[in-house]
C-alpha cells in the first residue's frame, strides 16, 4: 500500500491517492487531473473509485473528470446532493475496497454538514491514516461559517460549529494516536485560521497541541463554538460558487482550457473592440501597472496567492478579462484561473501589453511624512481586522479589509489625496488600483515602505 | 504511543519526542531543550533516553543538557565517538525499549559514516516510523561532503556517496511503504540540495518520487555518485566546528546564554572601546545600515536566515561584536546565534546605536543603466553557481558566490564603482556590505530593484 500526497500551492491544497494491489483510489482531487493519472500509469494502476470528502467550497476537483476517464465510482456523503450522473452516497460506517486496503467513510459534520472523514486500514487491518478533508486540519480546524449563506447566518455557523465540537469529542476517542492525519489543507487556506505549515500530522500529535481539539475536550460546548467562529479570515466571492460547480461535476482540465480565448499582446485597436462592461484584470507586476494600463483595470499582481485575490474580489457572474505580461506568465495565471473554475466568465486573456490608457497609482513618496504630517492624506489600511487590532501602522488610517474595498468605496472621503497601505506592500498595490479604477485620483501606493515605517 | 515533532524554522531542522506509558525519548533535540522538557511535564512523562542519528554538522543539539538534567541514557552510533562522560554505542540492530514500544538501531552512512535511522515499532511490533536523520529527507538525502575537511577530499565524499547508494538499496528492501519517514531536516537547510518543503513522508511515497531513491534503483553506483556530488549547496563555515561541538556535549541552553555579554546601546565611547581586532556584525534592517554604521562592520540583517550566514561568513574561531535594532531583535537573534553554537566568540552584543562612523552602500538609483550602459560599472553577482548557471541577470557581472566572497576580493577589480546583485536583495545588502567593510568605495546595493531588471 502506497499513499501519495498532492499539493497545490496557491491554493494550499493537498489531494490523495491510495494503491493497493494494483488498484488505486483518489480523494479530493485537484483540478489538473494529468498528475494522478500519471500516477496510475507509472504505478500501472486502475483508478477503482474517486473519493470527495465533502462539497469544497475554495477549489474545483477533477473528482468527474477522473471517473468519466477512467470508469472508477465516484463517492462522497449521502447528504452531498451531487448533481453528476452516477455516484453512490455514503453513510457513516460505510467501507470501500481498494486492493487489500480498506476505507471507512466517518461523517465528521462542522465545516460542512455532508464532510466525511475517510479511515485506511491497511492489508492486515490496521487503522493507518485518516484522510480528514476539511474538518480536521493540522494545528487547526475547519472553518464553520462557509456554508450559511442565506437566511440566519449566525445560527447556522453556531449550528455546524456544535457539530464540530461533537465530531472532534467523537472521534478523538474512536481514533488511534499513531494514526496520520492527511487534511485537505496545509497554511495558507482561507479554510481555516490557525493551520501549521505542515503536511502530515498524527490523532497523538493533535491531541497534544491542535487548540479545537484540546478545547473541545476541556471546554464546554458553548465556549467552543464562541471560539471557532471568530477570527476567521474572509470569505471570498468564489467560494460558494465553487460548492456548486463541484456539485455539478467539473469539464475536465483541457475541456475547461479549451474555453480560454487568447487574443494575443493587447493593442489599442484591441483595447477599444474590448466589451467596456467587463472588468479588466491586470496580473503584470505592480511596477509595469503604474507605468501604464487600462482605464478602469485592478491590478492583481501574479503570485502565489493570485487566485484567492481574483476569486475574493471579482464576483463568479463578474465577466472579466486578464492581462498577464508573458507566455510564461499566461501558464502560471490560467492554471490558478482554472483551479478556481474561473474560465466560465473569462472574456479573455491579453499576453503582454503595446497600449496604455494612463499610468498610476504612484508610489509614495515619502513614508515619513505620514508619521509627521499625515493628515493632509486619506489613508486607506486594507490589512483584515485582526490585523488591525493586532496594532495600527498609521493612526488615523480608515480601516477597510481589501476583499471588501470595492464594496465600501463610499467609505473612503473624497477631497484629499489618498494613500493605501497593507503589511508588505502586496495588498496595497491591488488596492490602490482598485481606488484608482473608482475614478478617485490622485491615489498613492505606499507598497513595501509600510515595513519602514 | 505519541510521536511528537519539533521545528526549528531557521535551520528548518526537525527533533522528535516519542512517549509510551510515562516514558518519553527525545531524538536530536535543538539546542534550546525546554519545549522537550515541557512535554515530559506536560504529559507526566520521564524522559530515558536522548538520541542522536548522527553528530550534526548545522546545529547545537541539547541531547547531553537533557541526558544531564534528566538522567536519560545518551544513545549514537558506536561510531560517533562521543567525547561525553556517560554514553552508549549502538550497532546495527541493537535495539532500545522506551514504555511499550521499540526503538531498532540501523547503521545508514552516507551522509556521515556514523548515521543511525531508528524504526520504531509500535506497541504491537509494528513497523511505524523511521527516525531518518540526514540519511534520508523527504524528496531527497544528505549530502555526502560534509565531513571530508581534510585529505582526499574528493576521495572521501565519492566513498560517502557509494555508502549512500548501498545504505538506500538496503534500506528500501527492508522498510515497509506504510512506514512514515521523519527526517532531521526540511527544505531549507543546507544539508541537502532538493528537499521538499513538507514535515513528514512514508516509504512509499519516498519509493515513488524521490530522486535519490529512484536512481539508487534505476542506475549503476557510479551515476548515482556523480549525482549526488553535484550541485550541493555551499559549506558554510560553522558546520565542521558544529560537528566537533556536538560531541564535546554542548552546555545547556541557560549557561550558553549566560556567556553572551549585553553591551547596551552603541555609544561613541562604547565603540572606542570596543576590540579593534574583533569583526562587526550589524544585524540591523539594511536600510538603517545604510543610514549608518560602524566601519568595517558586516550587514547581516536579521531574518529566517540570519545564522546560516553567520556561521556561513564569520568563522568559528572568528571573533565578532553583535549589533541589533531593539530588545526584541536581541532575543530572535542571540536564539539563532546559540542555535548554532556561536556564543563561544561573541565579545558582546550592542543593542540600539547611537553612534555611527560612516554610511553606505548606497542603493543603486537606476537599473536601467546597467542595462544599457554597464561598463562603466564592475557588477558582483553573489548569487550561487547553479543560479548564476540558470540565467545571468546582468551580462558582464563577476560571480562570486556570498559564502566566499570574504576570500574572494581580490577578484574585485578596482578603478570602477561597484555594484553588487543577488536574486531579491537579501544576498547583496550582505555582499556590498563585506566590499564597503572592505575598504572598497564608492559600492552600490543593487537590492531588491534586480527584480525588474
Amino acid at each position: 500500500m502506497i499513499v501519495k500526497q498532492f499539493f497545490d500551492e496557491p491554493l494550499a491544497q493537498y489531494g490523495y491517492a491510495i494503491i493497493s494491489e494494483g488498484e488505486m483510489a483518489v480523494i479530493d482531487p485537484a483540478r489538473q487531473e494529468k498528475p494522478y493519472l500519471e500516477l496510475a500509469e507509472a504505478t500501472g494502476s486502475r483508478i477503482v473509485a474517486s473519493l470527495l470528502t465533502h462539497p469544497h467550497a475554495d477549489f474545483v476537483s477533477s473528482y468527474w473528470a477522473i471517473a468519466q476517464k477512467t470508469g472508477a465510482t465516484v463517492y462522497a456523503s449521502e447528504l452531498i446532493g451531487l448533481l453528476v450522473p452516477k455516484w453512490t452516497g455514503l453513510k457513516d460506517g460505510d467501507e470501500i475496497r481498494i486492493g487489500k486496503v480498506r476505507l471507512k467513510a466517518y461523517l465528521t459534520p462542522g465545516h460542512s454538514p455532508d464532510s466525511l472523514t475517510y479511515v485506511l486500514y491497511d492489508e492486515e487491518g490496521r487503522e493507518y491514516a485518516a484522510f480528514t478533508g476539511d474538518w480536521l486540519f493540522i494545528g487547526d480546524v475547519g472553518r464553520a461559517d462557509l456554508r450559511s449563506q442565506a437566511g440566519n447566518v449566525q445560527k447556522q455557523r453556531e449550528e455546524q460549529a456544535r457539530d464540530m465540537y461533537h465530531s472532534l469529542r467523537r472521534m478523538f476517542a474512536i481514533l488511534k494516536d499513531s494514526t496520520l492525519v492527511y487534511p485537505a489543507h496545509g497554511a495558507g487556506t482561507l479554510c481555516g485560521k490557525a493551520l501549521k505549515s505542515f503536511n502530515a500530522s498524527t490523532i497523538g500529535a493533535e491531541r497534544l497541541d491542535n487548540w479545537a481539539v484540546l478545547l473541545a475536550h476541556q471546554a464546554d460546548e458553548a465556549t467552543f463554538v464562541e471560539a471557532l467562529v471568530t477570527g476567521q479570515p474572509h470569505i471570498p466571492k468564489y467560494f460558494p460558487h465553487s460548492v456548486e460547480v463541484n456539485r455539478r461535476g467539473p469539464l475536465s482540465y483541457e475541456a475547461a482550457l479549451q474555453k480560454v480565448s487568447v487574443l494575443g499582446p493587447l493593442t489599442e485597436e484591441s483595447a477599444k473592440r474590448r466589451d467596456p462592461h467587463s472588468t479588466v484584470v491586470d496580473a503584470r507586476p505592480a511596477y509595469l501597472f503604474r507605468k501604464g494600463h487600462l482605464r478602469g483595470a485592478i491590478n492583481i499582481p501574479l503570485g502565489k496567492s493570485f487566485n484567492t485575490w481574483l476569486g475574493s474580489l471579482i464576483a463568479p457572474t463578474e465577466p472579466y478579462y486578464l492581462i498577464v505580461s508573458s507566455p510564461a506568465a499566461y501558464e502560471t495565471a490560467i492554471e490558478q484561473v482554472l483551479a478556481i473554475g474561473y474560465e466560465e466568465n473569462l472574456k479573455g486573456v491579453f499576453i503582454g501589453i503595446a497600449y496604455t490608457e494612463e499610468s498610476g497609482p504612484e508610489l509614495f513618496p515619502n513614508v515619513e511624512v505620514l508619521r509627521n504630517d499625515g493628515r493632509a492624506y486619506t489613508v486607506v489600511d486594507v490589512r483584515d481586522p485582526e490585523e488591525v487590532g493586532a496594532g495600527r501602522l498609521i493612526p488615523h488610517a480608515i480601516p477597510i479589509r481589501l476583499a471588501e474595498l470595492r464594496e465600501r468605496l463610499h467609505e473612503v472621503p473624497t477631497g484629499k489625496p489618498i494613500a493605501v497601505h497593507c503589511a508588505g506592500g502586496y495588498r496595497s498595490a491591488i488596492g490602490s488600483s482598485i481606488l484608482l479604477a473608482a475614478g478617485r485620483t490622485p491615489v498613492y501606493d505606499i507598497g513595501e515602505a509600510i515595513t519602514r515605517l
